[in-house]
């Protein structure tokens, strides 16, 4: 689906910056800033040594660091050891802050996330947006943007940047919504509808949600294949710790790999695909119920109530995944297989006959099945998340727009 | 399929090398050696306003590469002008030489490339290996490998690496061939049988094939799926300019994604995989042919001739080889589809229903299909220039083994 600059332009501590001594400089504050952001609190010394550089090289780092208000001094550590005391350092809970939002299907939602991975400020509305014109749905969004980052400036931090989750494709500008089929936008510049004193990086919620797991999830492997559905069925393949996206932005479309190719139409054009045997909306149809406001909700609770058509539906839908699941890792070789968004909440009722439509079709060991224990909250944090990692992996460029 | 060493380990101008002032000397060596060889013969001056470092900065390096055996002067360039004339550089024809060699089914080939990417040296053994213990196989291998060596000798180069394309899984080890079925070898250590003076590299063919097609292609993109066939199919996955290894290196395993879910079973554990509709022996028994020695060119002749259950064949082949690509191409959204290898040759009676079923299934525009101009050749070239990116991707390193 589409790459959010904040996500695709960094790809790890600094790598597309240039390789001269300026250049350098600015990967080993990146270097310095991720060190301590995931061991911390650190100090001078236990840097140097674990990046490999001399102390008087970290210190000059660090020093410029704190005067950027990204990373902090928590005053000295082990006071009672010979020679001058260490300052232990932490990165800032009080620099900037990622401000990631998402317009969902029913409801839109809005994050500041600080440096720490602390969720500081948070604002919902619940409510459809099915059929909305976009200019009313984004002026809500923005009045809740403008609350959050209120509420964040409160607090002492400020907004870095605006990741915005949507439910549908973008285009590689990662601004313009090219298709959101549930709700209906089409050829949207959220760009223009969204004006704000910071970055902007509109993405798919497919693709955050991975980031989410990839960043926030425990143990999750640094190559995996993110299923998660809200409507239609999206996946987001991570490669080595990258999200893979697409010459034109669209990978991850597993809702329209073919399952049956001679099965039903679907609007992508195609037959027979995913789409038609796992998405809620089949699922719904299969069960014999009628599509209303919770749809997940709606299913788990029958299912959980031990409604035999719903539990069929569910089963006959984790088949097809295990179809499509197979192709897709017969084709990619991840290390697993994430099953987030709405189908966590499903995975009681749809996991067994998916991992045994998976086992029974691979040769070796099948590839593990997990659940994400993110849920619905995934692509919203993985949006504000991606704010903040831009900042970690390239603490000069912010600094420099402070 | 598998990691060779030397295609993984850089990835790009050094980038794995480490943020130091000798990483990024070395890193520079390398950017020089690319800007030479893609657009060589270059000045001095010309080098270094290209790659953005100083006339004095990229002297050096020159030198060094000079002293190397990497580069070469050509003498002075337009003696006529103003100034110290500059002497044109170009990547030496005398130093490096990447050894490529293939263990195909049917025959064993080796062959010697140089820096400026020229066949110096080439030698084949026509003959079945499949079925062969690899004792024997490998043993001929390497006498081939012995006259290539000395062959490129005679003509001043030495054996930088010997990269070898298998019809099979490799171990990440790169060492190891885990399966290759139309061999009948398992958990193979070619690094025991093959004894070099040089690093070695065992890699998958269709690897090598999607390889040779990114560097030696005409206008391919850096976003592509390769499809190729002997007698399973294989397909690479290249994203971005870099293969798609995969977890336990088994990426690309495109012959194994279902097609049809309920269809005949496959050796893999699965049914109805695209194998079953578009391996080679699927489509002589589909065409009602026995399996001879020169598969491929058995059912082009036919074809060509006109025998319409050869036709046929051929076409429902595409058809399955469409429903495959349409679920990989919404998946990783590559920029094109390359068909390479024995389909290529198979090519004019494959494409127009391949061509037709993705078309047919996707919603935008289809993902276009081309056809290989490398044919067959294409395994045994991308594994020599495996080893030639290596030098250059890190010249410094083989300038230390030389």
């Amino acid at each position: 689906m589409t790459a959010p600059p904040h996500e695709a332009r960094p790809a790890g501590p600094g790598r597309a910056l240039p390789d001269t001594q300026q250049g350098m400089r600015r990967r080993n504050l990146s270097r310095v800033m991720h060190t301590v952001s995931s061991e911390g609190p650190l100090s001078r010394a236990a840097v140097a040594s674990r990046i490999g550089l001399t102390r008087a090289a970290v210190s000059t780092l660090v020093d410029e660091l704190i005067r950027s208000g990204l990373l902090e001094e928590l005053g000295p550590e082990r006071p009672g050891r010979v020679g001058r005391p260490g300052s232990a350092l932490a990165v800032s809970g009080h620099g900037p802050a990622g401000i990631g939002a998402e317009i969902g299907v029913d409801h839109l939602a809005v994050c500041a996330v600080d440096l720490r991975g602390e969720v500081r400020a948070k604002a919902v509305r619940y409510g459809t947006n099915r059929g909305r014109s976009p200019q009313p749905a984004v002026g809500e969004l923005a009045a809740l943007v403008r609350r959050v980052v209120d509420e964040a400036e409160a607090e002492g931090l400020w907004a870095a940047g605006l990741a915005v989750a949507v439910p549908g494709l973008v285009a590689r500008d990662a601004r313009t919504v090219v298709r959101a089929p549930n709700l209906d936008w089409h050829d949207t510049d959220l760009g223009a509808l969204l004006p704000t004193d910071f970055p902007l990086a509109v993405g798919n919620e497919a693709n955050f949600g991975a980031l989410a797991e990839l960043w926030l999830g425990e143990g999750t492997p640094r190559d995996f294949l993110h299923v998660s559905a809200e409507i239609g069925i999206g996946a987001a393949v991570v490669v080595d710790g990258r999200l893979l996206h697409g010459t034109r932005g669209f990978a991850g479309e597993l809702g329209h790999v073919p399952v049956r190719p001679d099965g039903p139409d679907c609007a992508c054009g195609g037959r027979g695909c995913l789409e038609q045997y796992a998405g809620e909306e089949a699922v719904l149809r299969a069960a014999g119920l009628e599509p209303g406001e919770d749809r997940v909700g709606l299913l788990a609770g029958r299912a959980a109530d031990g409604d035999e058509d719903v539990r069929r539906a569910l089963r006959e839908a984790g088949e097809a995944l295990g179809i499509a699941l197979t192709g897709a890792v017969n084709l990619l070789d991840p290390e697993g297989v994430v099953l987030g968004g709405a189908l966590a909440g499903l995975a009681p009722w749809l996991l067994p006959s998916l991992s045994e439509e998976l086992a029974r079709r691979t040769a070796g060991p099948a590839c593990p099945v997990s659940v994400s224990r993110l849920g619905p909250e995934g692509p919203l944090l993985g949006a504000a998340h991606s704010v903040v990692r831009a900042v970690l992996d390239d603490p000069a460029g912010v600094a420099e727009r402070a």
